[in-house]
C-alpha cells in the first residue's frame, strides 16, 4: 500500500477526506474555474488553436494530474509561455487554424507527455536543474513581453503576423491604419478593467464590508464578468456588425477522443520542441508546486511530478487538447483560495466540462479583444525588470547568460533563446571554474585558521609558502595550477616547503593528478618540499586508488595549522594523518 | 625590442647565438631530417596524398615556426594523428589521388591556420584546456590503432578500403586471398628491422664501442637504410616487375607556390575538421613543448605556440603542403640530439629541401609496404594500455570519456570520437557538481580543525549542526542542497543553530542565492538559527553586492571555530561521537 502510494498519491489522501476539506476543495475549483475559462480560450487562440482547444486542455489532464501528481494544489492546464512555445513549434510545420495545425498540436502534447514519462523512469528530473534561474526568469520575462505584443493587434482589430518582436512591430505598424475603432474600444476598456479589477477591486470589497471568501470570488471573476459583459455589448449593439472579430460558432459537447499523429518525420520535427516544453513546464510547475507545499509543510517528490505532468499531457493528447503544465498564478489562486487535496483540481475540470457542455453557445459573441486584453493583464505580471537589475549587480556571468536569454526570444525565437541561455550558464561556469581564485594564505593571528594574505592580518613564514586553490582540480584548470605554482615559487628564493591547502578542492581528476605530479617533480628538482593539507576524504580516497602515493615524497596534513606547525619545527605533535583521512 | 621580441622570438636568442649552439643544431638538424624524410613521404600516403607533398610540408612551415614559435626544441612537420584527421576530413570531399583531393588538404591546412591565428588574436588557448588528459591520451590510443590497421594492406599488397576498424578489416579479409608473397616479404622484413633498429640497435652501437653521437646518428638511420635498402632490392630484382607496388615518379624540384580554394561551400565543409585539427594539434605541440622547455628551464607562450603553429599551417598550404603540427617523437630526437635553438628546424628544413630537389628520383622504386612499415612502427609507440588501467583504476568518470573517445575513434570515426569525448568528460564534470559531497561536521578534539563525523573521531553538540558542502553553489546543485539542509535539520530535533561550512565555496551564482535565502527563510520560520562560516573573500564581496545581507538574520564567521565558540559559548556540554558509530 505504501509502495502504491508513491506512484498513486491520491492512495495517501483520499482515505481521510473529510467534510471540511471538500468545501475548501469546492470552493478552489469555483474560484479557478471562473479564472480558467476565460484563459483557456485565450492562451488556446495564443497558440493558434481554436479556443475550445483550451477548454478540452483544461479537463482530462486536470484529472490525470489529480490521480498522479504529488502537489496538493498545483492547478494545471494551459499556460501562456508554454502556449507560445506550442505556436513557435506547430506554425512552421502546419498553417494556423488548418486541421493539421491542430494535429500537430495534439502530437505535441502526446511528444512532451512521452518526454516527461521518460524522464521519470530515466530519473533524468536533474536535468532541469541545468535550467538556472536567471535564464528560467529571463525566458519569463521576454516570452511576456513577446506575448503582450503579439495580442495587441486584437485590441486594435488588425491582422498582423509575425514571431518575432521587430516582425510583431512592424507588422502592427504597417497594419494601424486599419484598426477598428469599436475593437480599440472594448480592447482598451476590457485591458483597463481587468488591471483594475486585479490590483484594486478585492480591497474596495472588502473596505465595502464584504466578507473575505465573496471579495475573493467577486475580484477574481473580472475576467469572466468582462467576458460576460463584452458579449452582451456585441449583441446588444451589434457590434461584430461593425467590425469586431468575435470568437465565432464554438462546438458544444465532450471533448473529442483524438489519436496524435504517428508521422515520424512530424516527431522528430516535433521532438526538440517537446523536450524544451517538458523542461521548462517541469521547471516551473515544480517550483511553484514547492513554493507552495513549503507554505503547508507539505513534500514534492520531483520525480513523481513527471509521471504527473507527463500523464497530464498524455490526457491532453487524446481528448483534443494541446500541451499543458502547472500554472503559476492559477496555483497561487488554487492555495490561497483553500485547495486542500487534488480534488480540487477534479472539481475544477467538472467546472469547465459543465462550461464546454453548456456555454459555449455564449461564447460565439465573444470579442476576440477581450481574450487579448486577459493574456496581455495575465502575462505583464510574469515581466520582472527588477530580477534582471538585480542579477546584474550580483553576477556579471549570469546576467549575460539572461541577456541572452532575453535578447534571443525577442530576437530570434523562443527555443532559440532558451537553448542558448542554458549552454550560455553551462559554458560560462566551465570557464569559471577553468581559471580558479587562487590565494596565498597565512595563519590568522591567536587562531589556527588560515586566510588569504591579500585580505586578512595574517603571519607567513618565509620558508613556507601556503597556497589555497579555489576550486576543485580538473581537466580545465590542471595546466592553469601547475603555471601559477611553478610562478609564485620563482618569485620566492629561500623557501624551503610548499603546502597546497586543498579545502576547496572536491575532485582531483586523472588529468590534475598528472599536474599535480608535474608539480611535485618540478619542486623535488628544486629541492623544495612539496605537501598537501586539509584533502576531503573522497578526494584522499581516489588519490589512495591511484599510484600517486607511490612517488610522492611529501606529507599529507590533517589540517594547515598542522602542516605549518610540523614542517616549521614548532612543538605541536602532528597526527597520524594519512591513516585518519583514510578511515 | 622586448615588445616586439614577444612576437618574434627570434630576436631573443639570434643575437647571442654562439658556434657551440650552431655545432649542435646542426647535429640535431641532419638526425631529424634523416628520419624527417621518409615519415614525410608515408605520413602524405597516410593523409591519401602524392608523397611528395609530404615533403613540401617539411620545408616552409619549419622555417615559419622557427621565426614565430617560442620552443626552441619542438620539430614541426607532418604528424600521423593530423595526418589521419586530414584523410577523414577530406576523403568524403574528393576522390583520393585526385587533384581536387589536393586542394582540399591544402585549403585546410589554410583554415587550420587561420583558425590558430584567431585562436591567438581572441587569446582562446585556454580552451584547449577543454580536452582532457584521458580523452587526448584515448584519443591517440585508438588513431594509432586505426592507422596501424589502414596500413596492412600496404604490407600485403593488397587493395582495401575503410576508414573503421570493422571495414578495416572486413576489406583485409576479403583481400586477403591477393597477398602479393614478394610486398609482404618486403612488408615484414621492413616492418621487424625498424622495431629491431629502433629498441636494440643504439645499446648495440654503444656496445661495439662507437661514440654517443655516432650511435645515435645511425640508430635513427634505420627507417633510411630500410628505405635504401628496399630500393636497391628493387631496383635489382626488377620487384616491381613481380607485382611488388612502388611510390612512383615524383616530381623534383622547389615547392610549388599554391593557393587554397576559396569555395565558401568548402571552407564550411572543412571547417569542424580545421578546427579539431588545430585544437588536437595545438594541444599536442604544446604537451611536448612544455614537457621539453621545463627540462632546460625555458618557458613556452602558449599563445604565442598558436602563432607559430598558425604561420606554419598558412605556410603549408602556400607551398602545396598539408596540415602540420609539432610532432612528438621527432621533437625528443631533436631535443636529445642537442638542438639550441630553433635554427636546427631551419637546417632541418634546407635538409628537406635539399632532399626534395635532388633525392626524389631515387624514391621512384621505394616501395609502398616500407613506407607503411615506417608508419606501423612509429604509431604503435603510441598506443599506451596501461594509460587506459591507471585511468579505470582512479576514475570511473575520467574511464567513461576514454573509453567513448577510443570506441568511437575505432568504430565510428575520429572526429566523432574526439566530440563525443570532450562533451562527455564536460558533461560528466557538470554532473558531479551538480550532486556535491555534503559533509556533517565536527571539531577534531584538540584542535580548532572541523572534519566530516562520518570519518573523524570529532566533537559535536546537538544544538548546533555544522554542514559543509564541497562544491560552488551555483544552478545545477542549487536545490540540491536546499533539499539536503531541510532534510538534515528535519531529522534533528532539538537543533537551534545550523551553519554551513563555506571552505570549500568557490561561487555562489544567482539561482544559488535564491536557494540560501530560501533555506534562512525555512530555517528562520522553525526557528532556528541560520549561520555561514569560512566564507572566502570573492563570495563575500558578491553577497555583499546583493541585498542578501538586508534579510539575512545569522551571523557570518570568520571561521568554523570561531563559529561554534561563539554561538555555544562554553554553558553546553559537548559530547564526542566517534567515526564507526556514526558511519
Amino acid at each position: 500500500m505504501r509502495h502504491l502510494a508513491r506512484f498513486l498519491p491520491i492512495l495517501e489522501w483520499a482515505p481521510r477526506y473529510t467534510r471540511a476539506e471538500a468545501v475548501n476543495d469546492l470552493f478552489a475549483a469555483i474560484i479557478v474555474t471562473i479564472m480558467l475559462v476565460p484563459q483557456s480560450l485565450a492562451y488556446a487562440m495564443l497558440a493558434g488553436l481554436p479556443p475550445v482547444v483550451g477548454l478540452y486542455a483544461s479537463i482530462l489532464p486536470l484529472v490525470a494530474y489529480a490521480l498522479f501528481g504529488t502537489s496538493r494544489t498545483l492547478a494545471v492546464g494551459p499556460v501562456a509561455v508554454v502556449s507560445l512555445m506550442t505556436a513557435a513549434a506547430v506554425a512552421p510545420i502546419a498553417l494556423a487554424g488548418s486541421a493539421e495545425y491542430v494535429t500537430a498540436a495534439i502530437t505535441l502534447a502526446f511528444l512532451s507527455g512521452l518526454v516527461l514519462l521518460a524522464m521519470a523512469v530515466l530519473r533524468l528530473g536533474f536535468l532541469a536543474n541545468f535550467l538556472s534561474h536567471p535564464v528560467i526568469s529571463g525566458f519569463i520575462t521576454a516570452s511576456g513581453i513577446l506575448i503582450a505584443a503579439s495580442q495587441l493587434k486584437h485590441i486594435l482589430g488588425i491582422r498582423a503576423e509575425g514571431d518575432t518582436l521587430p516582425h510583431i512591430v512592424a507588422g502592427l505598424a504597417q497594419g494601424l491604419g486599419g484598426t477598428n475603432a469599436a475593437t480599440l474600444l472594448i480592447g482598451v476598456a476590457a485591458t483597463g478593467f481587468l488591471f483594475w479589477s486585479r490590483q484594486s477591486l478585492k480591497p474596495l470589497l472588502l473596505r465595502a464590508g464584504l466578507g473575505r471568501r465573496l471579495a475573493d470570488l467577486l475580484a477574481k471573476a473580472g475576467p469572466l464578468a468582462a467576458i460576460i459583459l463584452s458579449i452582451l455589448a456585441v449583441v446588444v449593439l451589434g457590434l461584430d456588425e461593425a467590425g469586431v472579430r468575435i470568437v465565432g460558432e464554438i462546438p458544444a459537447g465532450l471533448p473529442p477522443f483524438a489519436l496524435p499523429s504517428f508521422d515520424p518525420a512530424l516527431w522528430l520535427q516535433l521532438l526538440p520542441a517537446a523536450v524544451l516544453i517538458s523542461l521548462v513546464g517541469f521547471v516551473e510547475s515544480v517550483s511553484v508546486a514547492q513554493t507552495l507545499a513549503a507554505k503547508r509543510r507539505q513534500r514534492i517528490v520531483p520525480n513523481q511530478e513527471l509521471v504527473g505532468l507527463g500523464t497530464a499531457n498524455l490526457a491532453a493528447a487524446v481528448s483534443g487538447g494541446y500541451p499543458v503544465t502547472g500554472g503559476f498564478a492559477r496555483s497561487v489562486v488554487n492555495f490561497d483560495a483553500g485547495a486542500a487535496t487534488p480534488l480540487a483540481g477534479a472539481a475544477t475540470a467538472a467546472g469547465i466540462l459543465a462550461a464546454t457542455l453548456f456555454l459555449t453557445p455564449l461564447f460565439r459573441f465573444l470579442p476576440q479583444a477581450v481574450l487579448a486584453a486577459t493574456i496581455i493583464v495575465a502575462v505583464l505580471s510574469l515581466v520582472d525588470f527588477a530580477a534582471i537589475r538585480r542579477t546584474f549587480v550580483y553576477s556579471k556571468a549570469d546576467f549575460a547568460a539572461m541577456a541572452t536569454t532575453i535578447l534571443l526570444v525577442l530576437f530570434v525565437g523562443v527555443e532559440a533563446g532558451i537553448i542558448a541561455g542554458m549552454a550560455l550558464s553551462l559554458l560560462l561556469f566551465l570557464w569559471r571554474t577553468s581559471t580558479p581564485h587562487i590565494a596565498i594564505v597565512g595563519q590568522v593571528p591567536g587562531t589556527e585558521h588560515f586566510r588569504n594574505v591579500d585580505r586578512h592580518r595574517v603571519i607567513t613564514n618565509p620558508a613556507l609558502l601556503s597556497i589555497r586553490v579555489d576550486e576543485s582540480l580538473y581537466f580545465a584548470n590542471a595546466r592553469f595550477l601547475e603555471d601559477r605554482v611553478i610562478a609564485e615559487v620563482a618569485a620566492r628564493p629561500g623557501l624551503r616547503h610548499v603546502v597546497l591547502m586543498c579545502s576547496a578542492v572536491n575532485l582531483i581528476d586523472a588529468s590534475a593528478l598528472e599536474s599535480l605530479e608535474a608539480i611535485a617533480d618540478r619542486l623535488r628538482s628544486a629541492g623544495i618540499g612539496f605537501h598537501l593539507s586539509e584533502v576531503k576524504g573522497p578526494v584522499m580516497d581516489a588519490l589512495q586508488r591511484s599510484d600517486f602515493f607511490d612517488h610522492f615524497k611529501g606529507q599529507v596534513f590533517l589540517s594547515q595549522h598542522e602542516a605549518c606547525a610540523t614542517l616549521l619545527g614548532d612543538a605541536v605533535p602532528a597526527q597520524p594523518v594519512a591513516a585518519d583521512a583514510a578511515g
